[in-house]
């Protein structure tokens, strides 16, 4: 398994419901986010990846648990690492915390298919497959922007 | 201006925001949904218009006004015309109605340019023209399903 | 297990993503139409429920496979049953058919406890666990309007 | 016309549609990021504002020209101002630019009603009125958070 990799982000008023809380398929968009900075700060543009690469990492199963809910203007944490990772497939694991009060929100996971720009599935590229399993260190960067 | 053609959508719990209502960026999928009906009851799939006749509708404004607000659960009825349409242009606009107290909840309209897959200006073809201006007579067909 | 029911939506333009498909998250959405749907379809409103019976459904989880790709303006069939249902949780389960082809597209599931408005788990009333379960008789309605 | 405040946020893969652009209904979400980052700078916190001093700032109007489209992974600057503002009225003003080229991708408004939390219009209090006009100084404060 992987080291993780944290991003914050702020609840948006549009991810709420009338319950007064995140409505429950928007934690997935907040696991998106929380994959895509993982890669950048290992070094993974996933925009080049699909577009120079034709490597596209299509989803073929996700879940979610959720232990508390999480309220408009929350500050949440995502915490992601790489759980598996084999030559066509990719497991991506979520714990999301109120990143004031450290409480634990929500964890979940996600697995993916590496594809081409055809939908075709393919090998990831070793490049990629070293850098995102975590045998390569990482460089020094600027923290990602959420 | 054309005949206008209604549709009917429910409002999910998703659309919500914790005020109870439906969040304000929501009414235009709304518009989206209203528009792509309006066009498939004239005889004109989007989808086809988009993958073989290589005409994209893109949106240049969109503007909303807001009247009451539209709740959980209720039906919402999206009245739709064709307001101006030109040889690269097309005018929209909508009213959106409770469908069961028949109360205005909102008003608005979009504008958009008719662009090729590549995102350049092009000229709708006559077809489609004549028909959304609605020059042509509609041919009876099913109800859309929303 | 309950029988089932079935619920028709059609995919918005603005469910899809970049690479032209439904995006992930999305699914949970139409999750949630099935099981309104399903529900309403068995003599129950949700909205009264949370409104008069102070009942509300809170996701404790959630999952999807996804099988093959949902696409701009496809009706996707929603196939919805109680799974499970116990004094305070209620379990439901789904497939997403591709309404022309008949092709299976997703499937999940969804786990929910019962609560008060103030987010407190309550037992689920009798008469609500009934209707859900699948012990009462549904009576002939007019079909849902998605 | 206030001074105005920038906030940068990254365009998400769930944000996209399948013209490989941001949906159009997406950038009223920009806004309201927008608008409530800009708030917290000058130092109300629209959470607060809500539940503390039962201060609902309900959107009557929006609209937006699309200059440009906005991509997957661009980071966008949202220039947000007070246009204008009266008793019971604010009205917001809003520049969305390519952070990394400086191009102006959008502009657009929205006005609002300040309301109580049963949805009557109410006097906009003092305090937040003249904050949010600019006629209070800003205390220096840290950077938000997108």
């Amino acid at each position: 398994m992987s080291e993780h990799f944290d991003t914050v982000v702020r609840v948006r008023y549009a991810e709420t419901d009338q319950m007064r809380v995140v409505y429950y398929a928007n934690y997935y968009i907040y696991f998106e986010v929380g994959r895509v900075e993982y890669m950048r700060h290992r070094g993974v543009d996933y925009k080049q990846m699909e577009q120079q690469g034709d490597c596209f990492i299509v989803v073929a199963e996700s879940n979610c648990r959720y232990h508390r809910p999480a309220r408009y203007d929350d500050l949440l944490r995502i915490r992601t690492r790489v759980t598996e990772i084999k030559r066509r497939t990719i497991h991506f694991g979520y714990e999301i915390f109120h990143d004031d009060t450290g409480e634990l929100l929500a964890t979940g996971a996600t697995a993916h298919i590496v594809c081409d720009g055809k939908g075709r599935p393919k090998t990831l590229p070793e490049k990629y497959r070293r850098i995102l399993a975590g045998t390569t260190p990482v460089e020094p960067s600027p923290p990602p922007m959420p």
